[in-house]
């Protein structure tokens, strides 16, 4: 399965009104829509802006309006941390804040070497839940509490801006309005109501205490003493983001029976693919270039389908390029991508060539737009699409589908799904 | 967004087994499908034949199944009565009854200037629950009551056939049968149900006497003695049916940033649009032919879109004509209108030309055949669909969509959405 991250576009005027994928010269990606079934994908709903965490829990399978409360989990279980459904995650940033807690810089100069914080705030303890903090790259880490009676219903303390202060972290639920709170005081919805709020207090508290403590274990630290002394921003606080609540995921390989594992760079992905039950396969070289990256990776999903049913390799770089609105670049790198992919497309049995999200290069962000999708393997009802593209794809076998659709569609081609009925 | 009332149709064979949207030459539909990207739209769902009320909630992103339960309410926003959520609307019909309250007439030969009737009607007093009562147009009114403990599970007052006698209003629940039942007392299903059926009942019984009294009052009201002298049907009692509690919809504005305006004659619609959040613009003149009638409309629309973001503009005639089974007025009438909406789709920056419902000549009743849809604007990826049609439309690059899905594509395309995840 090639999910080609933000490659999918709209049509640009300086490419004669095609896409990228349309401008591109892809002769093996067009290869495998000619003996494949090709259709359009929503990956979430129609309408809808993918992210790379719900785009991606949806490809496997999973409802993201169900399970997904926010990013934290995902970071967390990207960065190894063994999760238990019921932990409440968190998205951290070493950040720097002058005395006021004004934010000077919501990275600190995206500040490399923390592991001497990470074990400084890893100390920090409190009563009322256990807190497990783990780096992961660069100024980026993950903050887990664990506990009864706690809640992911809480607000960032992360401004999201430069200049503001830190915020305190506060409980997020409002009491239902007037209509709908008549209601709710008859079906007992305002005991639930209660309960939520309590938990989500304790955890503001919490995460408050936390703040501070590590506040002041940071600023004092050697490490930003050092930092300070070269007139570089030191790493004085964590701000949080995108809490959530570890949902519980039946595994790949209850729901399917496929032993699957992922080859991804980008830990949101790695952390949807680990809660999967999937194994993350690390590529440590594939740290440089687009090129040595993705030739890198290609080796080890090779690898991984030795002893995997299902492998994910995860292919970055045409979201950045649509990020910087640059379309020349996009389309050259989907040019070096096609060629690096013929080896895969040769050595698996089945392939699914998809996109997580469209980013077109003139919005700069993922916007909701069907991706293209094309399936190959023995049986599949091929179609008469020549070329993998958004508009060729729509005229596809497999028409308009949703994206916790293909697992299910895939594992049945596979022969792994069971009848629902006699 | 154009919405043309009934527009769509089945092959006829007349017209060479084309729809009379085949068979009209429509240059400027034609164009804009060619400048835009075209599918199928099951407004409601696959084979459920969609009302006025319920296509429009659905093409304004709400789910029918969720917040319809009768178009009362959508009758009562429509005549401009301001809703709480939870009140319960009736549409209401003068109709004329003999002594034994058998139905002569459901409309009272469509009865005009009831305006005193109104007056008196509305003076009605009853403990348990506030009475409000408007006249819409002609022989035609609405009913809500507000208060607690009341219910839209009653049945109506309307016999729908004449000659029958008029019905008493009844709870509409059963109680569960008995394999439910059990569950239903294990879960306290059957407190809720008691519940539920105690407010029917309580309804039931203010409907009724409400009715008594609107029959006394009407039937020697000045207008009434009037009428009889004149050998005239009189307008003595009031036919309940539709009723419905408002939903509580979350308004365009909260839920897109958009700012809404309808241009539309049907009640039924501009109470949608209204509860939407909406301004429903009145376009007093346009009450003449369907040519004056449709560009004052235009005209009224055209000016919406100088403050409006989204400017509904909903065009009838199209389900007129079906229902009276004439397949060359409706061609006729496709051409017409396509002429006319040549100003609005150069002026409107992103345009969706669509359909409610499919109304066939030769059914003379909405049936669920989805319509065809077209979305023109920057970035959209324009298909190779050169003409607005049924068939035509089904090749097009948006595959086969649901009508609550128009209005989140729409408004990523607008750059309105907001991600989902991270």
């Amino acid at each position: 399965m090639l999910i080609c991250d933000g490659m999918a576009d709209r049509p640009i005027v300086k490419l004669g009104n095609r896409t990228p994928l349309e401008a591109a010269r892809t002769p093996n990606m067009d290869k495998l829509a000619k003996r494949g079934i090709c259709g359009l994908m929503d990956t979430i709903a129609p309408g809808v802006p993918p992210g790379s965490d719900t785009a991606h829990l949806a490809l496997l399978g999973y409802d993201p309006f169900e399970v997904y409360t926010g990013r934290g989990p995902f970071e967390a279980a990207g960065a190894g941390i063994e999760l238990n459904p019921g932990d409440i995650a968190f998205r951290a940033n070493y950040a720097t804040v002058d005395d006021a807690l004004l934010v000077k810089d919501r990275r600190a100069e995206r500040v490399q070497g923390t592991k001497p914080l990470e074990a400084a705030v890893g100390q920090i303890k409190l009563r009322g839940a256990d807190f497990i903090f783990k780096n992961t790259v660069g100024h980026r880490a993950t903050l887990v509490l664990r506990g009864r009676g706690l809640s992911h219903e809480v607000t960032d303390s992360d401004p999201h801006e430069i200049g503001k202060k830190v915020l305190r972290v506060r409980p997020l639920l409002q009491a239902p309005e007037r209509p709908g709170l008549i209601q709710a005081i008859l079906t007992g919805g305002i005991r639930r109501f209660v309960g939520r709020r309590r938990r989500a207090a304790k955890t503001a508290r919490l995460l408050n205490d936390f703040s501070r403590r590590a506040h002041e274990i940071l600023k004092d630290h050697g490490f930003n003493v050092e930092r300070v002394k070269k007139g570089l921003p030191p790493a004085n606080y964590l701000l949080l983001r995108g809490g959530g609540v570890v949902p519980h995921l039946q595994p790949l390989q209850a729901r399917f029976g496929i032993r699957g594992a992922c080859v991804a760079a980008a830990a949101l992905v790695k952390g949807v693919c680990r809660m999967a039950g999937m194994n993350a396969i690390d590529v440590p070289s594939a740290t440089g270039s687009v090129n040595t990256d993705l030739s890198a990776k290609v080796m080890a999903a090779l690898k991984a389908l030795e002893t995997n049913e299902l492998v994910l390799l995860h292919i970055k770089g045409f979201d950045e390029a649509s990020h910087d609105g640059n379309a020349a670049a996009k389309v050259k790198l989907i040019e070096r991508v096609d060629g690096a992919l013929k080896p895969l497309i040769k050595a698996a049995d089945f392939i699914v060539l998809a996109i997580d999200h469209t980013t077109p290069v003139t919005v700069r962000e993922h916007t909701s737009d069907p991706v293209p999708v094309v399936i190959a393997g023995p049986g599949v009802r091929a179609d008469d699409v020549h070329a993998y593209g958004e508009r060729a794809a729509a005229k596809g076998g497999l028409c308009r589908i949703r994206g916790k659709d293909l697992l299910p569609i895939l594992s049945d081609l596979m022969g792994k799904s069971k009848k629902f009925g006699a």
